[in-house]
């Protein structure tokens, strides 16, 4: 099992170049920030400092879009992260919802996200490419070969399939076993009916952790299911309906929930707040005492995880870092 | 007189973190990169690294062009460099020759590259800000007021003029002393005509340094005024006949090297490199034994200049840097 | 006030890299080493090492005796570590007990600290000095002028008057505020009566800090007033007689604590631990909510305490120094 | 072939920090200090400051002596600096002439140099240890288990065989291949003869690198043969007349240079200084350009010397350092 940390908002420098070192010491593997460059300033150039104040870990934006940025600028930013470090960059992907929205555009298409991931990894690795918007073909003569992997973020199946057949690895943004086991599943499907060596797939499942009393706990990170349940939602009112489309537990948890306010959807956001309650909050993230964040993190490993990533950001994060280094990483090694 | 070095093409990662460590002791101000991210990687990725082992550097692009990364990308990147070092970042400004060349893109209108400025520098200070490619106004919540120096790179009249109006400073890539008098009367000329104060402008020559004997020293940086060429023949093309709207010792200068050629001009690259002899050379570098280097920097301060920025990858980087801090530098302090 | 965090046994190097640059981000100013080169390594290297991840913070040993090393020797070690971080190390000083007794050797006498205090400034400092064990003055020609500040760990009369009269401050071991009130004031009246100003005198009060519930916080500190027990004890066997010589509060809380026991003082240390009841480790330390520290460290601060300094190794050390940061130091700012 | 540099005297601290990072760049395995803590600050403060700027390079005094430190502080050092450093520290140790001679005090015998190699590296291991000054065994509970290399440093017939009986390496103050051959020869006779296997046994050729015409590099390094020539001198007086016991190149050498001075020998320093005559200094240094500099180190190699170490402190380190990782490393590798 591997461990990651993400930096959800920004933190200060100072506070960033401490923390990073501290994850590394506790044995974090990956330090992943969201790439939102007008809400929160631009990942790449925290990624650059975060890499020279650690050895090992690795980086990388939890997710980037393929519309933010020329294919070419994109991957040069990449390439040159992964060879200053010594090839310590992974892409993540997404479709953009939040980043583009923000400036007033649409979500790529999910084969747009494929071919980006495709092109940028062969402009990194050193390919001449030609993509959509340049009139001439890229090629970084500087380029070292680095095989730089690629994730992308799914919760629908189109988005899951997409991720089995094109990427290396899918990030989940919830906590839940049985889902992710389930969402994890689907990928590997995929991959595997497209001929692809799914032996080596990752998943990755990303929530907040907390340590202490529940309630307290609870309060802390319950902006986290909030912030899923648009994508929840989203996809329940898409696909609740078709049958094996969508995991059965999932459905099933969104019904039971919901119960006869399911008639409301869609009329105001109160039906998706709703069912945030206290156990929802818990099942979505991992919470409680260290031993619970140990049953739990096996539980996911269980399910096909393969990285258990923190969403930071909730206070306390230099304790939350700390003890997983001296009470939690170690059960997994 | 401030102290700059460059990077033309890119130095290997271990290597450029000891050289601004060692440009800094040495008393240099300032490092720029050439922004080229097809070419020598990704050049803000290099910047953030280098701030990390540099406590009052300053850092900067030389040049960026306002086409190839959306302006919000843009202007979030140079926000967070500066914030991520305490302010040490100013950015410097082209039409994009080469940079969008070669993806086959045409340069920008130096209106443009005066909005960009107005618009990032807003965008970097906190500022909501409007632009065309955006549907949505753009205001970076987490920008904290930085000031950031924007410089405009020029030869010709309109350039110049743009760069008084609406620059701080203007890069100059040649250190002939006469030429670059005239270059920055032309831009303070025209701020002053726009009402500006200009007793804080700044005139920035860049060229190669070089050390030792006149023949290695040409040797090795005949490569400036080679590609400077370009630019000076563009624009004796295009302003030469018109009296005084080109500096008298530029035209009278070009007209002594280039004599009856000049009717072959445009037929071939031929009549360009022609007029590069090692005077040209010497001309337009700093070269010989350090009172050589004194001298000429001298020269420059005196015709207006207020940086020498040393283009370096002329090969002996190590010692150019080190003896400029030894034997040049204090002669300005 | 100033705050401090002191390592009282050694963290492992990647750790202290770490924890450093987060005391220095939470605002503490200084770090200080015990100096026990047998029982926790040597902490001049660990200094040296912190150092580079530092830009402000001080650094010291607390405490280090005239004993243990040549005198040119400590003093090239004060020097050097003075001149490579900026001139950003302090002198603590004590008479040697532990680091002495490990090796079976006796303590200093106050004198000898007085005299190794006023000779290790001077070589700091740049002058010729002779001094005991040195045939020959001893002169370090590459010293700069640092003025190092000196302190001296004291509790009983004799030291508490050789503090005030020779050192720029005294190292309390304990976060009594009426005890620190009178040791202080006996530092004081001591260097005044010796016509030195003692207006920019300094007084450190070191003792465990740590958050949470009394009963889990009373655990995790009570090995402070164990350690601190032993010279308390001897101090009052010393002194406690004599009407006026030692603290009225010090006599009266030792009698009141100790009782009849008092006839047993000698045969066993049973007496000595007797006293450390709950409520003595909470007078000796810093405990509770932010509140609580705050409130306390305010009652230092109004008994002429300038510094206070949380000795580490308790756990939690991540937690406390970030809550210090956050919730208790800018209370004072 | 292993490559060192040595800083004699002490560069100025912001100076070294980048220095090593070159010379680490630029494929150099180690980094040296004199060990002079009076005339040029305590090396293992700027030892501590330069391991934390560099990833694999070894460092290490040049030389110690068994007098100046206490043998537990001594150890605790080196162990703590092999701590911090992951295992980068190697110890090198002499008599001690001019570290002692400078306090007035004389250098120790050969015998307690071996023993001080036996007890520290016993304590830097972790084992209890006797020696003679500490009442009490001295146990670095914290201590790793690290092996930490040492050498010795000889030319005379006693200090050779110590260093092949007792060390893992000898040190060679002179880069002349014949008498580098001979030195090296007699350490692996001797450790061979007292049963030790001498296959990885060590020996570092140290002497001033200097490039560009050999009179003005002459000039920068004559100052070296100076310097040896005192213990050179010493030598032949003591066993010049012993048939076999110096190296016959050494002897005839010698007399070659000083003819009928030898009368004058002892009467004042000039017929030292005679025989540095411009072949005595190219002899012992490693001068020219570089295809001279990499025939010279071959001619080591050829003669046994398994580190070629650079004694900075010339002038132009800079170029040296990046000059033997263009141009002269890459031969050996």
């Amino acid at each position: 099992m591997e461990f990651g940390i993400t930096f959800k908002g920004f933190v200060e420098a100072d506070r960033a170049r401490y923390l990073v070192r501290a994850a590394e010491y506790a044995g974090f593997d990956y330090c992943w920030f969201y790439d939102s460059h007008i809400l929160w300033r631009d990942c790449y150039a925290a990624i650059a400092m975060c890499m020279e104040h650690t050895k090992s870990m690795r980086f990388g934006p939890l997710v980037t879009n393929p519309d933010v940025r020329d294919w070419s600028v994109a991957a040069s930013m990449f390439g040159s992260l992964s060879k200053q470090s010594g090839g310590r960059f992974d892409l993540a992907v997404g479709r953009g919802d939040s980043s583009r929205r923000v400036m007033g555009f649409k979500p790529a298409t999910l084969a747009r996200v494929a071919e980006f991931i495709h092109k940028t990894k062969a402009m990194v690795r050193g390919e001449e490419v030609v993509y959509g918007e340049s009139p001439e073909p890229v090629h970084f003569t500087w380029a070292v070969g680095h095989e730089m992997p690629a994730w992308i973020a799914a919760y629908g199946p189109l988005a899951l399939k997409t991720a089995g057949e094109h990427a290396d690895g899918v990030v989940l943004q919830i906590a839940e076993p049985s889902l992710c086991k389930w969402f994890t599943g689907q990928c590997i499907e995929a991959g595997t009916k497209a001929g692809k060596d799914m032996s080596g797939f990752r998943s990755m499942s990303c929530a907040p952790a907390y340590f202490g009393p529940k309630d307290k706990a609870i309060e802390a990170v319950k902006w986290f299911p909030a912030m899923v349940g648009n994508h929840v939602a989203d996809i329940v009112e898409k696909y609740g309906a078709e049958s094996g489309v969508m995991p059965p537990a999932f459905t099933s948890y969104i019904e039971k929930r919901r119960g006869y306010d399911y008639s409301k959807h869609g009329q105001s956001d109160n039906p998706f707040l709703d069912f945030i309650t206290p156990d929802v909050v818990e099942s979505f993230c991992v919470l409680g005492e260290p031993k619970d964040h140990i049953a739990k993190i096996n539980d996911l490993e269980d399910g096909g995880v393969t990285q258990f990533n923190i969403y930071l950001d909730s206070g306390e994060e230099e304790d939350i870092i700390a003890r997983y280094g001296r009470e939690v990483i170690p059960a997994f090694r």
